[in-house]
């Protein structure tokens, strides 16, 4: 096969690659930006985000949308803004259909008036499904580097 | 519609947004690399950069060739490489056919014999537009998240 | 042509750059967690790795693998959870087929317990090659930003 032609076997997968990558920008920035109803309807209505830093997993949106809207008004008060990159995304697609999504995250904070700063780098691996067409996420698994795994 | 399905209204799409990625990828690392000629030709002839760190926009592809000179001789003296990461890219096209790209910027700056430093966290709003086939910036509007918005 | 459409020529050129981004996440993956061997098989046989770090190249996969057992036993030993972050990919083919992708690279390193830290900016260049339909890496050469030019 020359290498120059277009990867036929992969092409569909890398549709799906392109896809996650788009949805993990809107994702993200919806956190970051604080629109925290927009940041909880990526997941879906049962969905889980669990991680080492935390004693126990958000479950379902309404937890989801609370945690993070509790992290926002914290951020807001220390004038602080946070950007959550999303990277070295690998995609794989189960029997069933549903989407595994591993990827490397930083977590930037820049304090109004100072330092831009890493704050934190993480692995983290997704469980995407669809629904009415959209791309959402059932359960996230956040492994931050500087803690233990849970 | 199965999962592991090709996302056919999102094909077009995701063509755009490669296209965006690799555009920024060439263009940043100009910038990077002090080709400032190259840089500027990523704009249009009338294309303007503002930046809330800017007193005033950049506008014409002369003054921002001009204005990437005189950042380029100014890091060239203090021996610091500077390397421009655009990511969590989002691409939506206008009904006019006028892109808009939001991203996240990092900018690295890595003194000579020194150590690598996040300098500044951004985030980067650009309208794009096709001209002879290639995409241009007519608009680049930088907000960096130390400062309050301009 | 309007806008929105598919860039027909590009769209080969997109699924190799795509194809490349995924290969990439896949490798770096391997070599931040251990998994040396996998890391190895995904240069050529011959593949090598040269770096202005570096007073020699490693040649061949097995001294490749062993660099990258040395480099993870030091870093089990630390404590330390390294990332590679491979971005600003750019793909270009050459007449005989054989691909050209440079990278920017961040390594960011995690103690224990400790703070993430961005501990080095590269640039990076790849000779890549098909071989059984996958892409392999026949040369890297990787620059860091801090060091002077090999």
């Amino acid at each position: 096969m020359p290498l120059s032609a277009p990867d036929e076997l992969g092409a569909p997968h890398g549709a799906l690659h392109q896809e996650v990558l788009r949805f993990y920008a809107r994702q993200m920035r919806s956190l970051d930006e604080g629109n925290v109803a927009e940041w909880a309807a990526t997941f879906t209505e049962d969905g889980e985000f669990s991680a080492n830093a935390h004693p126990r997993p958000q479950r379902g949106r309404e937890a989801i949308r609370q945690g993070a809207a509790e992290a926002a008004a914290k951020l807001a008060e220390q004038g602080v803004q946070r950007r959550h990159w999303l990277g070295m995304v690998e995609v794989s697609a189960g029997p069933d259909g549903t989407l595994t999504a591993r990827s490397y995250a930083q977590v930037i904070a820049t304090p109004q008036g100072g330092k831009a700063e890493l704050e934190l780098s993480c692995s983290c691996e997704d469980e995407l499904v669809r629904e009415g067409g959209e791309l959402l996420v059932r359960r996230r698994r956040v492994h931050r580097d500087d803690l233990a795994r849970s």
